[in-house]
């Protein structure tokens, strides 16, 4: 039977310290004042916590969006910028649906989170990956990339990046080259989709600033989420833009037809939020989290070292580590699932399926800091007990 | 400023009993049943209620759905043949990036709900009206659109059709008709996207059984929703298709990154249907709109009598009224305005923008009994104080 009897997309093997999936602990989800601010929604909005919502998502979370991004990200968006959203998932879906055409070329960063690259592809867009280094994406290779587009006489007409605390990297889009590929998509006239879902997770000072707070309006569409700062099952993010384009989301048919998307949940989130548990909570996730980033990274160093080298990411939920030498990925993967860990190998973020070949995607979200430090010890066990690396050791 | 201070999708005037928005009447969200199903699903569940939910939906409601289609269709759907929607808008929308490719053609009867139609387009698909009578869609037409497009090289990929208490005529097609369909479909290979969100509202006896129940299957999607027969503000509503079709959905990009789209939601309206406050909720439903339907009836009989002919619905939120002389809509609905009472026009539902010209709907869903017999007056009055009626009279 397909559905099972599941309620939770992921349900952790046993066996395993699995540091594949980028999900949160359920440990950290603030599940009493979300219950509290449930009630409170029914009791502050009566029927209109259940009616058609309006289109845009209901005002109270709109504001609130607002005067959050103000203390979070380089500016603050007015009320008529700001689309509320099922997440950032349905919000990228509704980005390709809206604002391209079938066939458009959209160029990727590579690596990139793979599920955006599947949305993508399903609308159909045609997917052009565009590599990235220490400092993010390189935003040279875009350039190269447009101009040979416009030769066979296509266009790109959407770029999709996650720019802050990427997934997989962890990496943070240096900002000369935030100011470059802002001015590159206001000149080319393509429309930039900034998956910007772990701003919040933010571990060392300011995240910085988004490209939708440094570009002209038009250029970009930033799609934010409370799925990390918040609760993933409540579907509900937001995006930002210029009006018109807000416009094009909220006078869409489908949210013309069907109300805000995400509205019940949407007030839920407007109640918790106005109780001042949503800053606290956060305050709460960047010490819990950044304390597990430190034990990850400070296992590899004990336990990987030489092996491998990795950035010890400023925010969000992943580290990438590449191995110095060839690595048989799959043959790696198995034998850290007899160890009692995994995790996602490089690969999967390719587009392409090209490149990651000796990189790794961990995870540091989903448990303590001494799981993760037991999960390392696991992956460093794992690669000394690979059989090439016996073989270059006799 | 776009957003206003707006909660919900649509505010009432004041001033105006207004017949135009199929919308339900506030006083008949069960707010209290849900505020308690709401700390019920935290209670249960903790904190899976709103981690990221499984892809096809929480199974709880994944049952329900089954065993209340067994009461209320031809045949249930087993567990893995349904997956959970944010609402029936949602549903198309990704029937529409799922199954097919852009610049198909689709096949929508005229009138229809015309809000779908704005989805369909934008996706972009080419849409190709089939008129309709008393008997519904007609299926005659459909064969011919059918060869039409093959003779031209095209072809028909999906029909999209409201068969049961149609929007916005109220009818229902015939049984004959939905077998010649379901047959059609399968012969000529298309698919059927069947909006079957008013099954719930059957004021005469059970609803006629869904073309997907009647279907081979890989024919049909059926599109079923909780916005009709509990609260729209939630955006929970179903599909049912064939395993593999329904694996489309569930294994699509969108649902495998985002998990479950209204799973918190899902988990409401599961415990609100657990505690069986969902079927004496439908059942109470049932009686108040048949009771406004009549209401609406008897009192078009009364007010409009020869002027116009309908046909009383059998389930569902609307009145399909067409007028025995040409009418000049646009005056019309300024005149009943200024009486203080509003309707959509009949060429809004024509995809072409041809037909319906001397038709209007009415809503009988957001008003008690007594408010939408004032309205029918107030139409009435309007239809009197035509300038051009009164010319005739002169």
């Amino acid at each position: 039977m397909m559905n099972g009897d599941r309620i939770v997309q992921f349900i952790a093997r046993e066996d395993l310290i699995d540091l594949a999936l980028g999900h949160p602990d359920p440990d950290l989800l603030p599940v009493d004042g979300l219950r509290r601010a449930a009630g409170a929604a029914f009791d502050r909005y009566g029927p209109d916590a259940v009616a058609y919502g309006s289109a845009a998502g209901p005002a109270p979370l709109i504001s609130f969006v607002c005067a959050r991004l103000e203390k979070i990200d380089g500016r603050a968006p007015s009320p008529s910028e700001v689309v509320l959203t099922a997440g950032n998932s349905y919000g990228l879906d509704q980005v390709a649906t809206l604002l391209t055409r079938p066939g458009d070329a959209v160029l990727v960063e590579s690596p990139t989170y793979h599920l955006a690259i599947r949305i993508l592809r399903e609308h159909p867009l045609d997917v052009i990956p565009i590599s990235s280094d220490e400092r993010g994406l390189r935003v040279s290779e875009v350039a190269d990339a447009v101009f040979r587009l416009r030769q066979r006489g296509g266009r790109a007409r959407l770029l999709y990046t996650v720019p802050t605390f990427n997934n997989p990297t962890g990496i943070s889009l240096a900002l000369d080259r935030r100011r470059e590929l802002v001015a590159l998509a206001a000149s080319e006239g393509f429309t930039i989709a900034e998956d910007d879902v772990y701003r919040e997770l933010a571990y060392e000072g300011e995240p910085p600033p988004s490209l939708w707070s440094m570009a002209e309006p038009g250029i970009v569409v930033r799609l934010g989420s409370f799925s990390k700062s918040l609760a993933p099952g409540l579907r509900v993010g937001y995006l930002t833009a210029d009006e018109p384009t807000a416009r094009r989301f909220s006078e869409g048919g489908l949210l013309e037809s069907g109300g805000g998307i995400s509205h019940f949940a949407s007030l839920v989130v407007a109640e918790y939020a106005l109780t001042g548990e949503y800053a606290s909570n956060v305050l709460r996730l960047r010490e819990e989290y950044r304390r597990r980033r430190d034990a990850l990274t400070a296992a590899l160093d004990a336990e990987v070292g030489d092996a491998a080298r990795w950035i010890s990411p400023d925010g969000g939920y992943f580290v990438w580590v590449t191995m110095r030498e060839q690595a048989d990925l799959a043959m790696l993967l198995e034998l850290a699932e007899q160890h009692g860990t995994s995790f996602v190998p490089g690969p999967v973020f390719h587009p392409d399926g090209r490149g990651g070949q000796q990189s790794v995607r961990l995870a540091f979200s989903r448990y303590p800091a001494p799981m993760l430090a037991e999960a390392v010890r696991r992956i460093g066990s794992s690669l000394l007990s690979r059989p090439g690396h016996r073989a270059a050791r006799a």
